[in-house]
């Protein structure tokens, strides 16, 4: 059996013995059944899918979106299932399986850590999930997400320095930063360290290498310079202070749904936990199953329809 | 005689009896080239040139894009000549022909407007010049502009909304928005009826049509939701939130460089000009000049070369 995420950027595959993160940006036409089609073997007998790559803007709607990955999924898979925030597995496109990701993550984790809080930081957003409150979840839109603060939409790879920070100090000088997508959250982190090349797994804004050259240099031209211009400590000080402002979004996120929730203690999961476990002092899911929590509402729905999970 | 300023998005160009402004974005590889081609009669007795497409990020360095664009020029106009921040016509490349068309607006218009300050908003920047203390201006660097808010990296179409705002209140709640690239100041200036389909001249962030719907529909998408689900209310007020902002941003940049300069009255130029006239009661360039302050540095270079103009 196999467990789909379709995202807008990743699609997201969980199989008996692995995840898979595969860089699919939609909105650039990539070839989702292409990718699928590798993975027929491992679900032949059955295949539970969710999304969020719906939101694409290559679609004019939601509904557009769902048919689409919903017809492409099934030309690979005739017989997948596709799980909806109504907490069913549905055969045909449903407005309920707009972003219904962080649903099937919700019910796999709920039984395990009750009353725990879930902190999945993917490349593009950053899901916040109350499991002690299961009836509050079922059925929210991104829309009514992003209002409660569930929702938040930074990333470790794919998310606009300008989208973050509007001012960074070049040389003890506070600097506007141009608006242009230059560079993005994914630069910043592997010049910090915090991810490697292998890592960067989407592309470069500039189309130019993910070496830390690179990543300096489209650090520097979010404030118009050239690198030469700013120095390598002026690019990482672009960085720092990114890494930072984004850091306290998330604290400041995840500190707000806890008062209002309760949930306790915090599980971090997603390419970005290595981030949030120290960030939040949250427990790293990876510990408990592994490489599938970087990959986890893939391997949730698979599971949720293995087990036959519900809330 | 021929004027032209080759931006990252833009080349506008200047001739005896008209400016055109040609979208031309470098980084998606536009035919710069092919684009001058059809003026190659209108150069023939001299060509000025200024520039700032030379950060676009094509070019792995200022070096690069400037000698890329000399070279491409010249290709068209043998003799055109280069204008720099040092106040120079170059020949060939040079470092001081970085982003110098602010600088020939200023030399223009430094004696018609003795100390006033020149607020030109285009498709993606606003340039905030003080015609009252020339000495200072030579030689700044967009990184110098920048920190002394001389350049504001905001514009009348190609701003990503995320850019602006952080949240926006749909229906009265405080939504937080996406950080995509799914919707830029185009889409909200024409849903608030500041321009036209026919001025969207820039590329639509998901490629679709110029017409209120479409714009709206991107709107939405900047809280992740359809259309249908927020509403015309909903996406007009998010229009209107980031025109609140992106209003505040220029106004408070302007005052500032007021206060520093004491530069004073305001002249408003760029296709932004009819918003900046009632917002900081700005007298428009283009009662005096004509449509030539829509594409003022093309027009301006033009001008410094023909009338041999010193600062």
């Amino acid at each position: 059996m196999i467990g789909i995420d379709v995202g807008g950027a990743n699609v997201k595959v969980a199989t008996d013995s692995a995840v898979h993160t595969l860089y699919c940006p939609l909105w650039k036409g990539a070839p989702l059944r292409d990718i699928l089609s590798r993975y027929r073997d491992e679900g032949r007998d059955g295949a539970a899918v969710v999304m969020s790559g719906e939101l694409a803007d290559c679609f004019s709607s939601k509904d557009e979106g769902i048919a689409w990955i919903v017809r492409t999924v099934r030309d690979v898979f005739p017989g997948a299932l596709f799980y909806g925030t109504d907490g069913r597995f549905h055969d045909s496109p449903a407005p309920a399986l707009a972003a219904a990701n962080w649903f099937a993550a919700a019910v796999y984790l709920h039984s395990s850590y009750p009353g725990g809080l879930l902190v999945d930081m993917g490349s593009t957003t950053t899901d916040i999930v109350p499991l002690s409150s299961p009836g509050s979840l079922r059925g929210l839109t991104d829309l009514a997400r992003l209002q409660k603060g569930y929702l938040l939409y930074t990333g470790l790879l794919r998310t606009p320095v300008p989208a973050v920070i509007r001012n960074v100090p070049i040389h003890g000088i506070q600097t506007p930063v141009s608006s242009e997508y230059f560079a993005t959250s994914a630069d910043a982190h592997l010049v910090l360290g915090h991810i490697c090349a292998e890592e960067y797994t989407c592309d470069t804004p500039d189309g130019q290498g993910k070496d830390r050259d690179s990543c300096l240099r489209r650090l520097a031209r979010i404030v118009c310079a050239d690198l030469s211009e700013i120095g390598e400590q002026g690019a990482v000080a672009i960085a720092a202070a990114f890494w930072e402002t984004q850091r306290e979004m998330v604290r400041a996120a995840v500190q707000k749904v806890q008062q209002v929730s309760g949930a306790d203690p915090v599980i971090a999961a997603g390419t970005g936990s290595r981030l949030l476990v120290p960030l939040l002092g949250a427990r790293d899911l990876a510990c408990d199953i592994g490489d599938a929590a970087s990959a986890l509402p893939a391997h949730a729905v698979r599971e949720v329809m293995r087990r036959d999970l519900t809330w």
